[in-house]
């Protein structure tokens, strides 16, 4: 009867029954007190009925209690509560200036949880509601499944458990067997120190879960059944499907969500065995050299979050022999520095080759032998080794594919996933978009208007989308410019410098050293900024689009950032890879920018080893700063700013520690989705593989950025984040094919990389068309044109003609150009098209030659290893026995009872009733 | 008693035992008699009970019959006999005298059958002999499966059945709806006159089929529930699993039927309506304008034939614009023929151009104008509309894909195979390797010794394999150098015929089209015999290798003979376009081979004419030839000889007509899968796409032969040939693969054509670099080079050293090098590399833009059509409401009865039974 009180229409809200209902909640508390463990506890307060899921929401002052208990007395009067709100709802729209004060729109939210939490009750789950009791203004609604709606829905779900019937797995042949023993016991310190990985040997058939087939499962502990996991994956497909049927349309929880009905939704974390051994075996840094305990993971955070992180550490590990060989292009290149003929040709002073010069007027005449130190830097990047590690890296990529291919099929099988259907693939949640939109246009509504409508029915048509594509397009064009120009300020500021300093006379090297990591640390910020702009404009244009399906929203935002930050981050890359240098004219005829600029030479030994510069500084600075500051400052930042906001400070930190399970998470950082993760490593992967020609360290950056980023996403995951919802998931969606895309362009940007950037192609044309002794003696030479000082364009030759104490009349520059006495002076000589041809034939070989290569060993590669295939089809053989012995049993009790075993209405005594309800 | 004593061990065979036999039958069939229909139609001899499979096998002589009864007396003789006759076998061994006779492997084939009958009854199956009754030496074993056997396997095949649950299809919104109306009544006079496309508007929902839930599905007819299809699928899937366990080994069907134990093994083709549908509205060619009936054609022959005619006619309706585009194409360059600057030129006698003679000695100078005509015709297919024509095929080659991906998901979907497994995927019947090994070691053993150990066990270690695969891959080596050596000789050949023919002065025109001809014949007939050859070749390597399962027999196979096939067929065309006329140095340097040829130069205006021609001939006449020749004549033949061969002469046409139809169907060709089919399609496809650019009418006479084709194929399967088994298949599996990577070779391929053997880019680089005045006036002259005749090397320059009445000092010819009288005489010019340098240039432009394109386009379209997508979703919620709304009637029966709806072992009689049993 309090109850009754508590929720009566009348009294709702009045003071005596808030106070009498926390006299109450106290008293039970006093009464039930539980053991200290299990009340702190992810618990409902009788300390037995685990709490599988939290929603929260705000609440403005003490407000009555919603008691567990289902009594339908209660439950009636509620409902016509709610009955006569909804009413008084609608005649508020008749009558704006009677409901226009906010109460009403608490109330109104309230009201609707009201309902939600009555139709969560009729699907069968129990609920528990603590209001404002240790946090003020915070409402937990706690949420237990009990045993017969776990197997209802793990049933539903078609949720595969483990059967009592084991099995022994092994490898395919006893050779391979003792392979992969001798190869645990090698990696025996490197495994991580957890049961799990050592239970390999032994599998449980799974076998979906159905009621009508208990008997196969082991269910003699019902608690432990389904793990923490499982629950919150089958309560939240409960309130996924759970709707407040109001106006015309049904609203369910993203809407619920979205509109501030409740404020977040989160399963709780585990303060069990596995939370711990996770925290100890996995998100240390001091266990950085192991292999992550991906199994225990996927328990603990679900397949989605298992994947990324195996994921994570095939590439890590795929990372190793890329970097070891990098590492030994490397030294090969400081090996054979003192062998190389073309830098020893311009370091030889006896090459008395006068250069033209470099910028118009004040730069002087210069001799070769001053590009001495870049050419020898360059060749450190520019040699035969690089072509090799080119290739050697284009095979790399498709064999990460492979690898991560085949140990997706791998965790698939052992995650029991190989028949899961991804429901979200063909659109299972189609109200995303209809959801969102009632949000987008509810607060529009309020702000225009602050009625209470909250839910509408929308329908969207071609017309209506159009202005948003519109939008879309125009900003995605405008961004895309905005880098452009972006870099194109950088080349002028470049350019600006280089003349200002040149005109006060500071030497040559301090110039170019000076501008060029000045342009490349303003590029690396411009870069950063960019990139958080583009993260939110992208998020921004997705949401105006309204998409269909979660899957479909998270595709369209994915793809959008994908462009913006891949063209910001490698616009400026390509800019020096492929035009630097290249559009500059020749002396006598240079081209301009802005009708004063000069465009930038290159050094001497081309532009590689600026490219290079680039590369690292962009690399290494991204990845520290990112890492450092955005992954691990900002979220403490956050954290404290949260704390400040529930005007908790240090000193209760004391406090804090008495919170219960569901506080304390509350406290934690909201689960935003494995999408930033993603983006930054595909990023990485780009670095890595796009213009490794030029750059053979980028692996080994890669890899150590990569041993930290593992734990520390790991410690974020534990301690720092609420536990994200445990989705399942058989492979990584759109990653793959992002990654595969840019493994493809790979190839072509480093065939070209290798063909323009570098010289190998005239090196490699000179040594077999041109030498006459067959080495490169005399590139130098062959690679330099003459120019007639008197066709300099007025105002534009050196102040000063002379170059130590002789006046200069010819000089070089680097081109294939005639020479001026020839019949047609300063054009393109047959040596220019014939390396052009040479460059282009090798840019066509090497990308059909590599990408065959690749093709074949995607094909060799079975993307289901063998023993997987040998095990799927064991199993499959164990179904056929298990199926059989089953019927043979059932025929034998038909044939005892006297029965036909196939009687249709007859074997149950549901199907005749059934069957009239579904006729009907 | 009677039949105890047919099968008593002692009088096996007995005459007396036989003939009572056959009285026995006779009268069997006097008394029972059932209406003509019934009795020559698929029935047992009782006319109630369906044949729903066949298996055949060789009688000797006429020996006793075996009963359906399966009374117990019976059986155990039958095993008694069989454990003695076993036990005979193992001692025979010990003594290969005493069993070395013919007759004692027919023994063992009778016991082996007899296990093999007694387990199927075992498995629940009806069977029913027929012994050479009408056809002498053969036995018909007759399966039937009763209802119990059908529910109890369709439930284990998870095969989905419709319930009676109906669901209106809708397209997605209100405007697609009205579209697809008016497309439907446009094309309504297309469209089979079937009702099951007009019934498209309303869908059975389906559901895996369950004898527990019966209640979902209509059983009320329950003969026709389970179509004569899906009962053979069933049949054959119980086929697969029963086993005779003998020695160590299992042995199933298939090894028995490689043994000789069943000579065959078929569904039967039913004379029902569906099929005499079939012939009228899909095997007639007058219905050639009409879509093909693809639902009732995997109603009839199942999934994986389904698809096969969904292909090809996605793939024939695909070539309509291709077509008509490549006939515009071609018209177009009817239409410029008269306005192309370059044919003017050459045809213009004003321009007095004297080129170098063809071959040595013998041959003249010759004027430029007398190539007039091939020049004005090789513009036909060498014009700018090529181009803009290769890069539309590329783009069709991605719709089709598409569009045949998006087909093949409405099929899917039409056909509820969105969750089937496919099991063959994984390796489902590994058997296959076994016992093609057994087969093989059986037959071996058996020709090296006539005793009988029929069945061994067979372990395959890496060492065991190795010289199957060096002999594949010798094999293949020598296979694709002989395709080589033939095309060497072709080319032989066509330069010892054209020197002989020029040295007896035949006039020029005549010879080249004489000996274009004949080689273009010649080709013709070697591809055709080396496809026969080949195909036989592949298929035996794939035996030799002992693949695992049946699939990668298939793909093996598939792969084998695709390589040899393709490379055969192509090879020819791409000497033609690629290597021809390049390799034959210059005037004074010529190129020799086998020291005395000069290689053939082309005419004039480029290869393309004659590469035009050659895939002409190869087209045509390999469509005609395979198509009559091989696929109507062939059959027709064996089917003659079949029947001569079993004494069945024309008079007794009339008695064959009285034939039961297993019996009829015994006539019938075996089916021999689709690879066939297949392949010719995919060779098709590959003329179609990878040189369009030399030959626009592909398409055309593709689509021409495609439509007769569809016909003569739905002929041989609804006539000619077995039912096949009716496979499900969601698929067309590696064709998909091989069309793809067709269609990725064939952008590269055009390029190359277009750049390389086409004169359309020294054209462009003529009119934009070279030009005086920006046409193409001046491009003949530009084209051709000096020679000074005095610079033959002695013994080659040519007989007449005149032309007409004037002394010839210098003669042309067609390349671009350095004029004698330049500082390097001969030498490649400036303009040859420059020239290449744009050709390069347009294949790597040409190859990526149209990969994007591809990629582009192929991204775009989303695989799963939208309406589809829609409708699945649908079926998905529905789904849900029948689950919910039996969960709901379950909980009130439960609430009535006062039982926990979830307590483990309490819901079914069988479970406590069934544990016991499975923990076993």
């Amino acid at each position: 009867d309090f109850w009754a009180l508590c929720s009566d229409p009348v009294s709702t809200c009045s003071q005596f029954c808030t106070m009498y209902c926390i006299i109450q909640l106290q008293t039970i508390d006093n009464v039930w007190e539980p053991s200290q463990a299990r009340k702190l506890g992810p618990y409902f307060h009788d300390g037995r009925r685990r709490i599988d899921y939290v929603l929260t929401y705000t609440v403005q002052k003490p407000v009555s209690m919603s008691p567990t208990s289902s009594g339908s007395f209660v439950r009636g009067l509620r409902q016509s509560l709610s009955r006569s709100l909804r009413r008084s709802t609608s005649s508020a729209q008749d009558d704006p200036e009677n409901a226009s004060e906010l109460g009403c729109q608490e109330d109104v939210k309230r009201v609707r949880r009201e309902e939600f939490e009555d139709n969560l009750m009729e699907m069968g789950l129990e609920l528990e509601k603590d209001e404002g009791t240790k946090i003020p203004g915070v409402g937990f609604l706690k949420i237990h499944a009990p045993w017969d709606i776990l197997c209802r829905e793990a049933e539903f779900m078609k949720l595969k458990m483990p059967t009592k019937k084991v099995y022994e797995v092994k490898s395919a042949s006893n050779f391979m067997e003792k392979i992969s023993q001798f190869f645990n016991k090698m990696t025996k310190p490197l495994q991580p120190n957890v049961e799990d990985s050592k239970m390999e040997t032994i599998k449980h058939l799974s076998y979906p879960f159905s009621r009508e087939k208990q008997h196969l499962f082991d269910l003699s502990d019902k608690d432990s059944f389904f793990n923490s996991k499982n629950r919150s994956l089958i309560v939240h497909g409960v309130l996924k499907r759970t709707k407040c049927v109001r106006g015309k349309h049904n609203v369910g929880l993203i809407s619920l969500l979205g509109n501030g009905v409740y404020t977040s939704a989160y399963p709780l974390h585990d303060v069990s065995n596995t939370s711990l051994l996770l925290y100890d075996e996995w998100a240390r840094y001091s266990i950085f050299y192991k292999y992550q305990p991906i199994g225990l993971i996927r328990k603990y955070f679900g397949e989605k979050v298992g994947l990324y992180f195996a994921w994570l550490g095939v590439y890590t590990q795929m990372l190793i022999p890329a970097s070891i060989v990098g590492v030994i292009v490397f030294l090969y290149g400081c090996a054979t520095l003192d062998d190389n003929i073309p830098s020893m040709e311009i370091c030889d002073p006896r090459n008395n080759i006068t250069m033209c010069p470099l910028c118009d007027r004040v730069c002087n005449y210069w001799k070769l032998v001053a590009a001495c130190g870049t050419a020898r830097a360059s060749h450190l990047f520019d040699n035969s080794a690089t072509v090799f590690f080119s290739i050697f890296m284009a095979l790399w990529a498709t064999m990460f594919m492979e690898h991560w291919k085949r140990r997706q099929m791998r965790l698939n099988y052992i995650w029991d996933l190989t028949t899961f259907e991804e429901e979200e693939v063909s659109g299972a949640s189609p109200s995303r978009a209809f959801q969102h939109l009632q949000i987008l246009y509810c607060h529009q509504e309020i702000s225009l208007n602050p009625i209470c409508p909250l839910f509408q029915t929308v329908k969207l048509t071609c017309t209506d989308r159009m202005p948003a594509y519109m939008t879309t397009l125009v900003m995605m064009c405008f961004m895309i410019c905005a880098t452009f120009v972006v870099v194109l300020g950088v080349v002028l500021y470049r350019i600006a410098i280089m003349t200002a300093l040149q005109l006060t006379q500071t030497p040559a090297t301090n110039v170019r050293a000076t501008v060029k990591t000045t342009a490349a640390i303003i590029n690396l910020i411009i870069i950063i900024i960019l990139d958080e702009v583009y993260g939110a404009l992208a998020r921004w244009l997705t949401v105006l689009e309204v998409p269909k399906t979660d899957k479909s929203f998270e595709e369209r935002l994915i793809i959008k950032s994908f462009i913006l930050k891949f063209l910001n981050s490698f616009t400026p890359i390509v800019y020096l890879a492929f035009f630097r240098g290249r559009l500059v004219g020749r002396p006598g005829s240079y081209i301009y920018v802005l009708s004063s600029f000069r465009m930038e030479e290159c050094a001497h030994a081309g532009c590689l080893m600026e490219l290079c510069i680039q590369l690292c500084i962009t690399m290494l600075g991204k990845q520290l700063i990112q890492n450092n500051l955005f992954e691990i400052g900002i979220p403490k930042l956050k954290k404290m700013l949260r704390r400040r906001k529930t005007g908790m400070d240090t000193q209760e930190e004391e406090l804090e520690k008495k919170l219960r399970r569901h506080e304390k998470d509350h406290f934690l950082g909201p689960f935003i989705g494995l999408s930033p993760e993603y983006m930054e490593m595909i990023m990485q992967f780009g670095m890595v593989t796009l213009f490794v020609a030029s750059f053979p360290l980028a692996p080994l950056f890669a890899l150590l950025n990569n041993v930290i980023e593992i734990r520390l996403d790991a410690k974020k995951f534990v301690k720092e984040l609420r536990r994200p919802l445990a989705a399942r998931a058989k492979n990584i969606g759109i990653w793959y094919t992002l990654l595969r895309g840019i493994s493809k362009v790979a190839v072509i940007v480093n065939a070209f990389v290798i063909s323009f950037t570098s010289d190998f192609i005239p090196r490699l044309v000179y040594q077999y068309m041109y030498s006459p002794d067959g080495t490169l003696h005399g590139f130098v030479d062959h690679q330099l044109s003459f120019f007639n000082v008197s066709h300099f364009r007025p105002g534009t030759e050196p102040l000063e003609p002379m170059l130590g104490n002789q006046k200069v009349e010819v000089c070089r520059y680097k081109d294939y150009r005639d020479s001026p006495w020839s019949d047609t002076p300063y054009d393109f000589s047959r040596e220019f098209w014939c390396i052009l041809a040479a460059r282009l034939a090798f840019v066509i070989v090497f990308q059909n030659v590599v990408m065959l290569m690749s093709d074949f060993v995607d094909w060799l590669i079975p993307d289901i290893p063998k023993e997987i295939n040998v095990q799927m089809q064991k199993e499959r053989t164990l179904f056929v026995e298990m199926f059989m012995k089953e019927e043979q049993g059932k025929r034998i009790l038909w044939n005892n009872q006297g029965e036909s075993p196939c009687q249709p209405r007859s074997t149950h005594p549901l199907s005749d009733y059934l069957c009239t309800r579904l006729d009907t």
